[in-house]
């Protein structure tokens, strides 16, 4: 194809590949989609006809015929958090290899959702819909999704019952938690912390309440005292402000488990900058995520990882195991996390 | 609404909404386009037994009808970039309130882009394609758009001549570096910086030469001799690993200026944490893009801004600009930079 045309060219239509092809117009449309089957020497020559014709289904015309529109929706707080920047990048680029584009939408900033927007995101009419925050209620989303199953991440606190029975239909990706932040106790108690403190995120987050209780719970069972809370908001500038009133104006700790790595970079700065304490000789630090900049020299975070890979492998196996199956009860996929050790307890 | 319902409803339609407000189909049609006249009252009322009836207009319908899909494609390299990460999450936002959704696509590794992809985003129809990066061709993305105008992000090159006359129909948002180069070279001139080293971004970028040219052309016209080129290719790894290179292996500089602010950090922490050299007494740092991470404690970095705020509302303008006038001549915006003074020079 040539580089040199100066304007937008009028679009070729089905009906002239169908000609071209000596096919029918219904074998075209075949052919797009990588579902349906056909004779593989057919699609070839179709498809190599649309191609020199520079011929694409339309897909809001499709749409409106199979009922998919090939756009999965992601509802998220925001996209420069670290965490969240690094999933939305990975989840565009696998759900690109099936042949769907990414739709974002922002939650309002204490992560509830404007209804207007959730109607917007319906007439858009997407084949799914991911859901990271859990303060959009899965019956609420349901309301406005026509058709589409949404799919939540849920952090399952320790002996939770599970209420997929009771709940609308929606699928899930459990993180099990369980596993790293009973790790990075040992392992602050394997050098000799007993006073740890858990610096949490925004209160209106369920992931923060459920990291917390499971930190508590790992705790008990350790015979350690319950954890003091220093309140963040997931941020660096809250976690700094925050870590600085606690040891200058509270009593301190051996330790601080983060919520998030952000808010533990937070905590390493004031601790170093600001309080004067060594990181870990006076104060040991645990993060949670392990995002990219975990391993940059100035922090050498130890933290807790959920896989980033194997996370969106299990988002697109719910997604595509959805479309097959429309009527399936809740779906659900599970992954584990565990400790990584660097240099901020020791 | 009530928050029980345990299964998605059916759609009402737009008929039903016109018999119940004793309208007709097409006022239905008019009050859920904010840019079409209708008396405040009757929008109102058609508005109020919509939401009673929960009905919405499908965006893929409308979309066939209007021509308008009502979606903004953005092809970038990666989302987890800091700075993408945060013009995203800006745009995203502001796009929100305009009635746009945001259309994510990634392009290779090498910043060019998959045709198919091209062929993929033009099946939804955008309003209108941001490109952040220069590797598609404007003539290329026309051929790929139908109607779409796609917007650029220049960094003229001082002394460059304007090509948009010679070029297919695109809107472009300048980037002038000028001024927060000079403001930088002249800072570190002022603190006896003689040897200015520059770490560079993956050569394919069109940002990083140009960044590069304009920096050699600032450090000419100042009398100081050309600045030594150290590969790096935006990443905190890179940017470390070729520090430790060029300060083991090769001269050593009384200064370097990075290419982005990821980049400043990877050249810092190799210069303290590996190399034993201090920051800003030894050698002097400066960034570019002042992310929000270029404030932390642990590094503190001066940098080139271009204001975020400003670069967004300049964005969405282009886009209501050329939906108001498809047929105008290049749209143009323009936006400067200025230096940012914190603690890595001095």
């Amino acid at each position: 194809m040539s580089d040199k045309d100066d304007a937008p060219r009028s679009r070729a239509t089905a009906e002239m590949v169908a000609a071209r092809a000596n096919v029918s117009r219904v074998a075209v449309s075949r052919a797009f989609n990588p579902h349906t089957s056909l004779k593989p020497e057919k699609r070839e020559l179709i498809l190599r006809i649309a191609k020199e014709l520079d011929y694409t289904p339309d897909r809001a015309a499709r749409a409106l015929v199979s009922g998919r529109s090939h756009l999965i929706a992601i509802i998220v707080p925001d996209v420069y958090a670290h965490w969240e920047s690094q999933e939305i990048d990975a989840l565009t680029t696998a759900l690109q290899h099936e042949g769907f584009a990414t739709l974002l939408f922002k939650t309002r900033t204490d992560y509830s959702m404007d209804e207007q927007l959730l109607a917007t995101m319906r007439g858009h009419n997407p084949d799914s819909v991911i859901a990271f925050v859990e303060n959009v209620k899965p019956s609420t989303l349901a309301r406005f999704m026509g058709r589409a199953v949404p799919i939540y991440v849920h952090y399952p606190a320790p002996g939770a019952t599970d209420d997929s029975v009771s709940n609308p239909l929606h699928d899930r990706l459990n993180v099990l938690q369980w596993d790293g932040i009973d790790q990075a106790v040992a392992l602050l108690q394997g050098y000799g912390a007993r006073r740890i403190a858990y610096l949490s995120g925004a209160p209106e987050s369920r992931a923060n309440t459920s990291r917390q209780h499971t930190l508590e719970e790992v705790m008990a069972r350790r015979g350690l005292p319950p954890p003091v809370v220093v309140k963040g908001d997931f941020s660096y500038d809250a976690a700094y402000r925050a870590t600085v009133n606690f040891f200058r104006v509270g009593d301190g700790a051996d330790a601080v488990f983060a919520v998030n790595d952000v808010g533990a970079f937070g905590v390493i700065d004031a601790l170093r900058h600001e309080l004067g304490l060594r990181v870990p000789e006076d104060v040991k630090v645990v993060g949670f995520d392990d995002i990219a900049q975990s391993h940059w020299k100035s922090y050498n975070l130890t933290t807790v990882k959920f896989d980033l890979d194997e996370r969106v492998n299990a988002l697109v196996r719910l997604i595509l195991r959805r479309l097959n199956n429309p009527a399936a009860p809740g779906l659900q996929e599970t992954l584990n996390t565990r400790l990584i050790v660097r240099g901020t307890v020791g």
